[in-house]
């Protein structure tokens, strides 16, 4: 979508590792390129929603989502960016393992974005996907100022 | 949307209880009703998303989205749930504090149900909101069973 | 939502007879009032998906979801408005008859705005529910401007 | 998605000429391959929104997420279906002409599918884009029955 991502994945780790949500998801940057983001987490035993079958809450999952497209538009643009909706398909019950999350910019306006994301498991299985509409401010995201 | 809910809050407490994740988010169940339920959380630190503003994930309050409508069903219906798809609008930026989550059913079908989602702070400030389609299973919630 | 409408049912009507595909669907303003609006509609045999069995195609209760949220927020507000992105649930098959389409705004903000819309057949039965996220322009539409 | 299409581009026409909205939509199908199904319509006035501005109705454009999504599954699975749920993100003003519209399956349950739609004008612009959660009856279609 953009010609060039803005960000790295490093500057991009930094950010996530600024996020306290995102450091209990244990959010992984995993590459960022000038298609998209992938993001990896390990799965951590609160991530589950039904004990007895061991599967994860639907709650985990939407998070992602949310996390996936507005760290792609980020990203893209070196902006800082809020979520205005989000819209999640569940597709199949996830069991606790590594989950792999893909993000990707689908249309880029002067404010208001979409991005959309999808969710596998560490076998390429997709478990869910969904896109939200991100608002992108006018001010560059702190993580791409210069490092003392 | 019922005629009289399935579940008392205690029952509900204790589906919510048996679920890791509602356990993180320290879910309790307000009251439930026969026009729905109330859920109130008390905020815990990792809610937080950005940290220099500290303001809530957008990540969390989808979560609270996606429970409080799975949660109106299971309650109305006494029928074991689980989420198809999910919408939420976030409102305002939310800070750290006690949040008020409201769940009701709007339309309930044979097998897939539509519930809508209300979260505001501890002074009735509406901060997001959303629906969920749930599929509704043909099996009675474990919670509806006989406790020996 | 707002404390006073800014439109009167006869304005917004003015609005939707100069819109070509609200005249089509044959879109009467049946009521404005503060707390939201309701529209109406005959029906023409063109709404029709199956043939086989006389139901209202999805595209046409999905365009009254549109309608009624956006111009809930025209009405709140004076303000001319476009839609960011549409959520529709389709909860019942409609039969072809004349439809209840009442709107209301959920959330304003700045420039964006929620609203929601409910879709009823003439005895009240809910056929279909929804949202948008909707953009508030800084302009006043030009149907509260003086008439000449 | 799906390993061969079940329809031909000439049943799915015959199918929308069964349709009396998607005879009124105009709507021709230009293609049915194993990866999606590509629609296209040529535009007509009572398309226009905005008058002033020759503008394309979000009504129309939500219609044609519909429109695509469901014949998406219908061609790949060759069962009926109906549409449980649409969300429909606007990118851009669209102007009267020639629309291109695809239609692809994301994800295919049992009964409850996923598909995603992408509108765009005659040069390609991405205008609106969207998807929609549908139900798969159990039984065939009728255009797939043979013909006397």
């Amino acid at each position: 979508m953009s010609e060039s991502a803005m960000l790295s994945a490093a500057q991009l780790q930094r950010v996530v590792d600024a996020n306290p949500y995102g450091c209990w998801l244990q959010l992984r940057v995993h590459a960022v390129t000038n298609s998209g983001i992938e993001l990896r987490v390990p799965g951590r035993p609160e991530f589950i929603g039904t004990q007895a079958l061991q599967r994860l809450h639907g709650g985990v999952i939407t998070s992602l989502i949310d996390v996936a497209c507005g760290y792609a538009v980020l990203a893209a643009t070196g902006q800082a960016v809020s979520t205005v909706s989000l819209h999640t398909d569940f597709h199949r019950a996830a069991s606790l393992g590594e989950l792999h999350i893909e993000g990707r910019v689908l249309h880029q306006g002067g404010r208001i974005c979409t991005a959309e994301a999808f969710i596998r498991d560490d076998v390429g299985t997709l478990l869910a996907s969904g896109r939200c509409t991100i608002h992108k401010s006018r001010e560059i995201h702190p993580a791409l100022a210069p490092q003392p």
